[in-house]
């Protein structure tokens, strides 16, 4: 027995839209082109779309045609990311996440001149040096299986070594390695956060182009800050309960740049002691100072166990080997590595040793040395630049390390859609409503990525950009 | 001006507590040894504690002096794992979290005889393969940074070649890279699943062992298996709405080690279409084989997208790699990707090069021939010293594949308590009733990680417990 024609048909568009070539949105071909494609009268057609239809894979929609509204996955409800986008209006802060992963894609567009990627140049990837750590790793291997819940103790020893020498002195049993700050985040807002519990953070903030606190069921609540970074007080006007943790970023803030002195970051920790605020301190930038050394970390003077402490090697030396760590009290890193061990059982052994060959054996200070050297050439052309392109429209601080230049236009600059309109033109930069909804006036400039006569020509195209508004 | 005595007494005892050296739910020493430890009288260490206990961080407790109930981190009411261990009651199975804790902690104890560890032994680790692999991708490194969100494509490509030798045809476009198995359960479970909904899985389950499906608000509802594995007939019965999903495993079933026949899944497939029951397919077992070569996995019938299919190289090559792998629908796929970079932004280049090296030069495959050899010699030995020393009190079947032989108790041995006995005198087991509340009299053997002769010793060991009951 044969089946019906239509029957074929329906068959046919079910898979196309389960397999994603045809994805929940997307609107199929025309009833006629359909009835060509298949060498069938419409009203076939029409039999198999009204059984899709019935089965709640498609709709007709006026004006739109019949468009795709499930597949096989969405249909048992999972609607899986529909929701999940939703979920990342939070608080005051609307992360606008479709620009966020239009800008994931294009950053991997090589074509593009990259003003945007937080990520260090190809230029400046130690080659020789990471194919010589890896082929040692290679020969000196032993036999390994799943690391230790807290990681591998060789790297968790160097780490511990680096870190005295921004006098945080911890044993290896406060520390954790995780794939990168960004996991460190995921774990201790799955972990450490109760559900509607509040995060205070900067405004601007890094994290409002993410959505993992939010998916975690944590509000934003974006702070003031100045020249120095977060403002204390505000964080004391802003506290209502117990239940609130202050992530910030004093070194090098992404996206503002800004560094926090040595005052402002023991107020911070004394209002945290005293109002009981946990505090989350990312410092994946400290080693990329540009000046001179920034002021030590938050957590160098927490007697307290209050801060946890954010590191990573992905921004000084390679996003690659997934590397980072997190520091804080022993009970705590007790729960986070149990965690860790639930979400993925460890980060990779391979890593783990590459990295502890990069600290322990003093290259990964050498590079630093050169990276430093290189990132400040950066830093001041795309500086030059600025001040030669578009002094006349905007202004901006210079920042004393890390990879980026907040950019503030004038309020006369009629600019409505500066991002679009330089993407057409070849140019990536981040616009700043993504880190804040109220900056829209801002752009990040990230000087690490571009080659230099290529950040210089970005910025030009940016002046030409706004001459023509 | 000098702190009085009793505010550095309660000053150096919070420390400690926040540092994790008294965890929440330790006893602080005696009020009467405090006294004689700061040389202070028993009124001043009073007063500390009366501080503390204002401050919500300690509480006298009848008959069991004075115990921690908080720290800075809990009394933001984060009280993390507290909770989390909470959650992982679910359903009709309650996971022995804390067990499953302590068995994890004892797997890395050496002086154990392990016929716990679901791990290949040490013995079988291809050391001279995998210092060819590793020397082999450091030399030929290029410079690299943030992998494709799903993931390296050199290593999508070899897993695609790999899966068509299981006649699972997919583009690299319809695999994403994860790291491992478990982590690919995570972000299933935080992605496309909605909260409130129900995964069905055989009882008893390895993944009664975890809490990521409850973490992430699921409920587990197992469905009794037969030798062939779980029952489709019992799924039909339980299933009640849409919003449901079946996580199976149908080839080398941890624990029990049942192998489904191919019509079993066919069956399975057809009524996964039927009710619209997305699968979640785990099959990172079939590699393992002994006997035979197993049935094909039920995602290469799938013509309707309805199966995410997971695979790993951690059991059948080394878990400390972390390289896993989802093929499904594209439009899945990207979902899932997305989620990745969101948790962790990918997984480590290094061990995506590793694992791409080891599948497309054909060393995988010849490592599965040694591998298979001697996990069958293993195997046969276990069985043979079960027959010689446990015949008399348990039965069992003869896996044809994988890790583990699954040991059932003759009703009239009453051994109330194996695991914890056979603990002190040296020996890990895996007690039934992690995997099932209803499978008390069980327990796993694992044959994969000890050394033949502490296997059969081990085996022994456990007859001596039973004869003494």
């Amino acid at each position: 027995m044969k089946a019906p024609k239509y029957k074929l048909i329906s068959a046919y568009i079910k898979e196309q839209i389960t397999n994603g070539t045809w994805p929940v949105g997307s609107r199929l071909p025309s009833q006629r082109e359909l009835a060509r494609q298949f060498e069938v009268n419409r009203s076939t057609i029409i039999t198999a779309l009204d059984e899709l239809a019935a089965d709640g894979l498609i709709e007709g929609k006026l004006g739109m045609g019949t468009v795709v509204i499930n597949n096989t996955w969405t249909l048992m409800r999972a609607v899986p990311l529909v929701n999940w986008n939703e979920q990342v209006k939070l608080g005051a802060h609307q992360a606008s996440i479709p620009t966020v992963q239009a800008i994931n894609q294009a950053e991997s567009n090589e074509n593009l001149i990259q003003l945007s990627k937080g990520e260090l140049s190809k230029d400046l990837f130690p080659l020789d040096d990471m194919r010589a750590v890896i082929t040692k790793v290679g020969r000196n291997l032993e036999p390994f299986g799943y690391e230790d819940p807290k990681g591998n103790l060789l790297l968790r020893e160097a780490i511990s070594k680096y870190l005295s020498q921004k006098d945080i002195k911890v044993s290896t049993s406060s520390i954790i390695v995780v794939s990168g700050a960004l996991q460190a985040l995921h774990l201790i807002s799955i972990g450490l956060l109760e559900r509607g519990s509040t995060v205070f953070l900067e405004d601007p903030s890094y994290v409002n182009s993410l959505s993992t606190f939010q998916s975690a069921g944590m509000k934003l609540q974006g702070i003031s800050m100045d020249k120095e970074g977060i403002l204390p007080e505000k964080i004391e006007v802003a506290h209502q309960n117990k239940n609130s943790v202050l992530y910030c970023h004093p070194t090098f803030h992404n996206p503002t740049g800004a560094l926090m002195g040595w005052k402002r970051r023991q107020e911070l920790l004394k209002l945290a002691e005293h109002k009981q605020i946990p505090i989350i301190e990312d410092d994946v930038y400290s080693d990329l100072w540009l000046d001179s050394p920034p002021p030590l970390p938050i957590k160098s003077h927490d007697r307290n166990g209050n801060v946890l402490y954010l590191g990573s090697l992905s921004k000084s030396l390679n996003p690659g080997l997934r590397i980072g760590w997190i520091v804080g009290p022993e009970a705590v890193m007790d729960r986070l590595a149990d965690l860790k061990m639930q979400t993925d059982y460890g980060t990779s052994s391979i890593s783990q040793r590459a990295a502890a060959e990069w600290l322990s054996s003093g290259l990964y200070e050498q590079h630093l040395l050169t990276v430093r050297k290189h990132l400040k050439a950066r830093r001041n052309a795309a500086l030059q630049a600025l001040d030669t392109h578009l002094s006349r429209y905007a202004e901006w601080e210079q920042p004393a390390g890390g990879f980026f230049i907040w950019v503030k236009f004038n309020p006369e600059v009629a600019l409505s859609d500066l991002y679009r309109k330089a993407l057409a033109h070849g140019v990536l930069i981040n616009p700043g409503k993504i880190y804040s909804n109220q900056k829209n006036q801002y752009f990040r400039l990230s000087f690490a990525n571009g080659r230099i006569d290529d950040i210089v020509k970005g910025i030009a195209v940016l002046e030409s950009l706004i001459k023509d508004c």
